[in-house]
């Protein structure tokens, strides 16, 4: 058994100051680290690295061609739909493309996506199911009885 | 300004069901919920969710085409170095791809990969820089002084 834990995801980019920067400019401080190869950024529970796209590759042994999506989409919920449209309004200042406006969407929530200097999906969203807790954490029902 | 929070990861995958099945195998509980589409775990910090390759692109309004390396790991910290031997050799009894077995590697850890069924990357590692908090959360040196 693993321990039901996820302590970092990095992001394999093509231009870490460029990364660095759009993610400093949404607000977010790295770690004091003295390394101009990667960035650490503690994400409230969770670790945000960044790192090179080809280096990320070559460190697990894969091949580093690949393209289109990515199959994978960041979360940043927020209290209310306000919050939301303010967050893409300034994550759009900050040189993000806003791949969708927020919206009404089907589950109940309101959510729109931009994506970062290299196309990663970030949604931003609120969602009054899973209410965030005193932390900025998102809730979930407990798993089913065993 | 944006809260520095990653509330949620998703991934898109080919088929939930299987995708399910590994993540129970290696341990992690999923949160109960009435809906066969989608798949949510409590990571212990942040909430990794499991979805459609396809409804995901959807749902971000971006063509679903994509192929080869993703571009992104997940992470997964332990206590040390035997720790990491166990879980990837656990996680290779319930299906995992062992892309890299675990070895000491140039930022003075330990650490290897392993791929899901959809080749998603698991970095397994034990990371001595950065010990893990009393509630199994990565420690960062704080940001640097503005």
């Amino acid at each position: 058994m693993l321990p039901q834990r996820l302590t970092m995801i990095t992001l394999g980019v093509s231009n870490i100051a460029r990364s660095a920067s759009f993610y400093e400019a949404l607000g977010f401080r790295p770690a004091e680290f003295d390394s101009p190869d990667v960035r650490f950024f503690d994400m409230n529970g969770v670790v945000l690295g960044l790192y090179g796209h080809d280096a990320l590759a070559k460190d697990a042994t894969v091949e580093p061609q690949g393209q289109g999506f990515r199959g994978v989409a960041l979360a940043l919920n927020l209290a209310n739909e306000q919050a939301v449209d303010d967050a893409l309004a300034f994550a759009e200042d900050c040189g993000a493309e806003i791949k969708k406006p927020a919206e009404k969407v089907f589950w109940g929530g309101y959510s729109g996506y931009f994506a970062d200097p290299d196309g990663r999906l970030w949604e931003v969203a609120f969602n009054p199911h899973s209410p965030l807790d005193e932390n900025g954490r998102m809730t979930l029902p407990p798993p089913a009885a065993q």
